[in-house]
């Protein structure tokens, strides 16, 4: 049996009348493990914690930091997926005002990535599903991912490890899994995500690594004219670290000096 | 325990690893249950096929169908909910080729609903939550319903039944579990779901009945400028039939002849 906790307790079943399966009425975090630490793990508390607040979820962290660690322990060297639910639900969709969050934890192995995506770079599969946009929920790891499960679905081609997802309106918004950057004059660009995407870990670490580097960095609304005259093109997440893009569509990019400064700065703190 | 199974057979826990927990990945269906019989219960399968075909859920309909109306039997009178999800998953978003849907079904409690909001009508709260647009997943009753539940957190007040729902750019969407009709100049006018909101099973059924009765209507972009000018205005969904509106904010309708005459209809089709 792969490993599973709920709520502190080894179990791989929860309560059909959970709120996190009848409406996805929670948020989730996935964290790479090694030498039984979880990395990044400060920065995947503290996104847990924001998203707690906004859904008003009642949740205990440090309990719940204290599981994380426990598990980690257990874990080894893997890949631990933390699911945080708003417990069980009556009928309806208020909340009941005493319930209880819950805690599932779920170990994986460490994703078998080819070397070649971080070496040699990927190419972005262009995603025709756009991201609505919510500010509510927008920057929450929650578990409303029904626009990720139809734009990874529209490609098999292997010779793509991620997909470019835009907004309804045609921004730039992030990878079906990762952030997204670019590099334009010297200056590291991300989109801005105050409409919709997911506030990654690593976005997080490579904004806080920038500035200690002294790195020009922004977060702004970015168009296909934008990635069309950027210098370099990088993909990220707190799992893999940076992976250069060569291209999507018709567009073709360098693996340049900046991505790979920082990907030899993350990789630094994912290779404990 | 309450009445639960799961692919047919009695249980109430289902593995973590279930891409409905994780993505919300599927779909869900609310049916009214009387004499062991589920009401409206086409319309159900109906929305549940075009709603699996639109994700790419590989549903076995006859087979989902055989066992609802077996729960139902043994429901005897209530309100039985099925959940369809992918099936298990494995790490990532897409979806494995031979995943297996799986079935959910949960029975509950006739809603104890006061007499007075069929009779004398409801007040709908004004929700602040926005619905964001996204049409892909438009029209369907899918597992992920976070902005339900926020909008649902609004308000505390008994005083208000439902919530009416706005979409981002303003325009009158639908209430929070309910789908809204009005009524201008003998026309029955209901809002276009193209970009957002829940083909409610009881608005097509509606839509029927105006059809067969030679009411005109039709399905269109409103604002808050139409309902300030409705005659009648009401609420429907499956498990309540029609509640007549009374108001909201500083807007007053009386409870009008053409939403008593489909209340009439309504009720004989749920009354069995």
């Amino acid at each position: 049996m792969t490993l599973s906790w709920i709520d502190g307790l080894a179990a791989d079943s929860l309560a059909v009348k959970d709120r996190g399966l009848a409406y996805g009425d929670g948020l989730f975090e996935t964290c790479l493990v090694k030498a039984g630490q979880p990395l990044l793990f400060q920065r995947h508390l503290d996104r847990l914690s924001a998203g707690a607040q906004r859904l008003a979820l009642n949740l205990d962290l440090p309990l719940t930091e204290r599981e994380c660690r426990s598990f980690a322990g257990e874990v080894g060297e893997g890949v631990m997926k933390l699911i945080v639910t708003r417990g069980d639900g009556v009928r309806g969709y208020a909340p009941a005002s005493n319930a209880t969050p819950r805690r599932i934890l779920q170990a994986g192995p460490l994703p078998a990535y080819p070397e070649a995506h971080a070496q040699q770079g990927i190419r972005l599969f262009s995603c025709q599903t756009r991201l609505a946009e919510q500010p509510l929920l927008a920057g929450l790891k929650h578990l409303n991912r029904l626009e990720q499960v139809l734009a990874r679905s529209e490609w098999q081609n292997a010779d793509y490890a991620e997909g470019l997802m835009r907004d309804i309106s045609g921004r730039i918004i992030e990878g079906v899994y990762s952030n997204l950057f670019m590099v334009k004059g010297g200056v590291l660009l991300t989109p801005d995500l105050r409409r919709c995407g997911v506030a990654g870990v690593m976005r997080a670490e490579i904004l806080a690594l920038a500035e200690r580097e002294n790195m020009p960095a922004r977060e702004l609304d970015l168009h296909m004219a934008d990635l069309q005259k950027a210098d370099e093109v990088f993909v990220c997440n707190s799992v893999y670290g940076i992976w250069p893009v060569l291209g999507i569509e018709h567009l073709n990019w360098p693996v340049g000096p900046l991505t790979r400064k920082l990907q030899h700065l993350v990789r630094g703190l994912l290779d404990i």
